[in-house]
Formats: C-alpha cells, sequence, structure tokens
C-alpha cells in the first residue's frame, strides 16, 4: 500500500528561503481549504485567515519578528487567526488552529510549495492586528510564510517512539 | 497531479463506530510517529502518549466522559499529553499537540482505521491521569479512539472560504 501521507509528514520541512516565484492566490486558496477541514471542538471552525502579496505590507509585517529576512523574502504570507467570538475554550481552540496550520503546511508540501510556521511574531501580534486592520476580536495564531523552496536540503529530527510513549496498556492476551 | 493529501485532508471524518477488529500495535506506532513529525516550536515536540488496548482500562475512561459510548466501544485509544517539562508556551504547545493530533488523524484515516478526537474527557483529565497512572508532569490534551469503521456514511460541513478569508492584500497587480 502505497502510504502518500505519512510520507509526506515526514517528508515536509520548514522552508525558510524561496525563488522569486509569486504564489499564485488559487494556491493560498487550495491551502486554506486544507486547513478548514480541520477538526475543530463543536466543529465551531473559529480560524479566519490573511492573505498577503504585497511587498509593503510584508516588510511592515517584517519589522515586528525576529525573522525578518524570511517574512520579507517570502513571495505570500498568509496569517491565521482565531475569532474570539467563535472560540469556546482556549486550549481546544488553540489546538483546531494548530491542527488547521499543520494541514496547511501538508498541502503546501504538496503543492510543491515551502512554507515555514512563524510564532515568534505573536510577541507584536497587536502590531500585527494594526497592519492587518483587524481589530481585536481577532487573535493572531501564527504566520506562515511561502514560496516555492529554493532547495530541499532542509534536515530535522524526532526523538524515538520509545522517548514518547509513556506507557503501552494492554494487548498482551492474543 | 494527484493531489492525495488535499484530498485525504477532505474525506477524513470523524469515525465514531467501530468494528470488533483489533488494532495491532504496529499500526498505532505508524500513528504515533504521524504525530511526531509535526513540527512544534523551537523543536521541543512536547508531546507523549499512552496507548490503550485493555478493555478494563477503556472502561475507567469511559466513565470520565459523556462520550463513554465511543470510549468503551473503540478497539484502541491513545492518549496524548503534553509534557509540561518540555513546554515553553501554552499557547504555542497547545498548537503544536493540534498539529500533532491532525497527522495522527490523517495517518489513521491512510491505514484504513477511523478515529475521532475526543476532548470532552479533559473535564476530568485528573481522573485520567490517576487510571493511566501519569503525575501532573503530564497535561492531557486529548484522547483519540480508534478502530476499524463500522461504515463511512459521516458527514461534515464547512464554512465557504469567504467566510474565513477576512482580506486578500495584494496581488492586484499582474
Amino acid at each position: 500500500m502505497e502510504q502518500h501521507i505519512q510520507q509526506a509528514i515526514k517528508e515536509r520541512r520548514s522552508i525558510r528561503e524561496f525563488t522569486e516565484e509569486p504564489v499564485e492566490p488559487e494556491l493560498l486558496h487550495q491551502i486554506i481549504t486544507a486547513g478548514i477541514w480541520a477538526p475543530s471542538g463543536l466543529n465551531n471552525q473559529p480560524w479566519r485567515f490573511v492573505t498577503i502579496r504585497d511587498k509593503d505590507i510584508s516588510a511592515r509585517l517584517a519589522s515586528l519578528t525576529h525573522y525578518a529576512h524570511i517574512v520579507e523574502a517570502a513571495p505570500a504570507l498568509i496569517a491565521v487567526y482565531l475569532d474570539k467570538e467563535k472560540m469556546y475554550d482556549s486550549v481546544k481552540d488553540h489546538q483546531a488552529a494548530g491542527a488547521c496550520i499543520q494541514n496547511m503546511l501538508l498541502a503546501a508540501h504538496e503543492l510543491g510549495l515551502g512554507a515555514v510556521w512563524l510564532g515568534q511574531i505573536l510577541k507584536n501580534k497587536q502590531q500585527v492586528n494594526e497592519v492587518l486592520q483587524l481589530s481585536e476580536q481577532y487573535d493572531l495564531m501564527a504566520v506562515v510564510a511561502l514560496g516555492y523552496p529554493l532547495h530541499r536540503t532542509q534536515q530535522s529530527r524526532r526523538l524515538a517512539l520509545e522517548d514518547v510513549i509513556l506507557h503501552e496498556l494492554g494487548g498482551i492476551t492474543p
């Protein structure tokens, strides 16, 4: 059995260097569509998005994070928000945002794009809202930087299974 | 171009009814492996897991949630935890847990299994830790119930893209 999904999950890397080729709006829509098919508690779908393909706005956002060079160089950005009026449980809504972003990263990978999930910019989330002309109703969860990868040499490591499985209970009898 | 991943993301459903066929430990390991290949902030990998294929333990967990019938009937459960000693930012760590769980759900779907992400049990997370003999160092994020689906007729709905995209900035010039 071919296991495309598990393979993609393992092969996907954070891509931080992009070619100058623009990312078509249609691809951003496909990526957001993947995001919104994540599950959410009570199916509340609290996620909201801003797409950015504007160099001036990207430069203003870049000034708000330590990772300015990535934000500035990315041909496209998607800011992922939670709509506070749709939230019902902060832990579960933050989890849902994470599930949504992971779907977006996997879809980007499948579309031949590279992407990186940027969280450090959250320390300036109020200023990000000002740049994007959003009220306090919207709580920034992450900025995903996107583009065609300059290379795919990025390596990553994970703990071994025995380091993350605390207990395996049952199944001893046949 | 075949788009297996985006298709799987859209086809995956929460599965709440299972056959009695057991789920092999090897499949649970594959699912957890998919989970841990999620990204996490600073690659801190705060997730930890307990696998449960023991009817007595499942019954005790079932008594701790409104969704007792699902927990009791599922041939396998995976409890997903955060290790508080590995956390660095609660919002980002909860997001990472969500990304991890989404990978697990997608892997389960690819493996022909059905799964559902259960969060309501978090209201009794201390008792869950007692049943699973875990200290307060571990913070329950969700229980994923798994098994072979009794059917795949579950429907789901999502908002339209225009209802979740707040702004599309830039790219007006060709």
